[in-house]
């Protein structure tokens, strides 16, 4: 069994943002060499996610517009986490949109079907965070 | 290491509903003739969901009416995404269920708890569409 | 290609409430020797998650707060489910914080960032309920 690491780094500059990495994890399969296996990303912070969705501008915005109806950031004093810190709103949304995805691999390439992209969503920006790439099988 | 890689396609009548692939997963992993690994089951499509719940009609009507609160699907107009598209709804509610779901293998079977099953969600259906099943292991 | 299977039982006392068990899956991964590989940990049970946030007690109640809203308890009539039963919430809450996570095995550790900790959530607690462990790898 083939295994293989990477870490991803962002600085995304507003507080929220999504970020397609589709690019970095096929080439980080590339690199890893392995033909079949599972590929797992996983944000690498509790105030963001990663997951898999299409990407289309129009639908970013509604997310944004709808995970702020579910969680919404102000006022910060509705949130019990908030007393040092501002960023409650951040882990329930990370809740909804999901910590990690798991790809399959066949054939040396992640096997997605139409429109699948895999985003970094960031809900407590502006400094720097890490997604991990880990790679396993043959 | 074994792997197993196997496609199902789907054609729900409606735009939403509910399947239960739990037989087919089971069929897949005899099939693949794992006995210790991890089976990975994901939708191919970013307007579906793979998850594990109740196979009980009356907590599906539940998820529907749920959903549709959480993630209305009209007006079409309240949602960016929706210029070509009508489907910006099934985009959410894909979030909140979740892509895929990861289950362990253990003496060739499916380690399920009580009640377990695997369910196909379609939020954008009348068209074929299809899940993965991806088996590592030995 | 090792694999090892661990259960944790739990009785929550309430109907609601959240455990930290990265001790006991620290301990799992301990005992199974895997170095390279991927763990994962899932609710054994549909009105129960797994998921990874910050071990906050200020967080913990504005997840509370929060599932209420988002999937409240009572009335229960409000769901088809309850005719048996009344934890149809239950089942709605666990889809939002997830069935299960998967955790990167590097170096004989869980390949964690900051802050990163596993918790049991019980939507429908009371009674004895499970937590599977499942490790792959080498």
């Amino acid at each position: 069994m083939k295994s293989y690491r990477k870490e991803l780094w962002f600085e995304v500059p507003a507080r929220r943002g999504f970020v397609n990495i589709t690019p970095q994890v096929i080439e980080a399969l590339r690199t890893s060499g392995v033909q079949e296996g599972l590929c797992l990303v996983n944000a690498m912070h509790i105030t963001a996610s990663v997951f898999i969705n299409d990407d289309e501008p129009g639908l970013h915005q509604d997310f944004e517009t709808w995970l702020e109806k579910l969680a919404p950031e102000k006022p910060y004093s509705q949130y019990h986490h908030n007393t040092a810190e501002d960023n409650a709103d951040a882990h329930l949304k990370r809740q909804v949109m999901g910590r990690e995805v798991v790809v399959a691999i066949t054939k040396g390439k992640l096997d997605f079907g139409p429109w699948e992209q895999i985003f970094y969503g960031e809900f407590d920006g502006k400094r720097r965070k890490r997604v991990m790439i880990k790679i396993i099988g043959e």
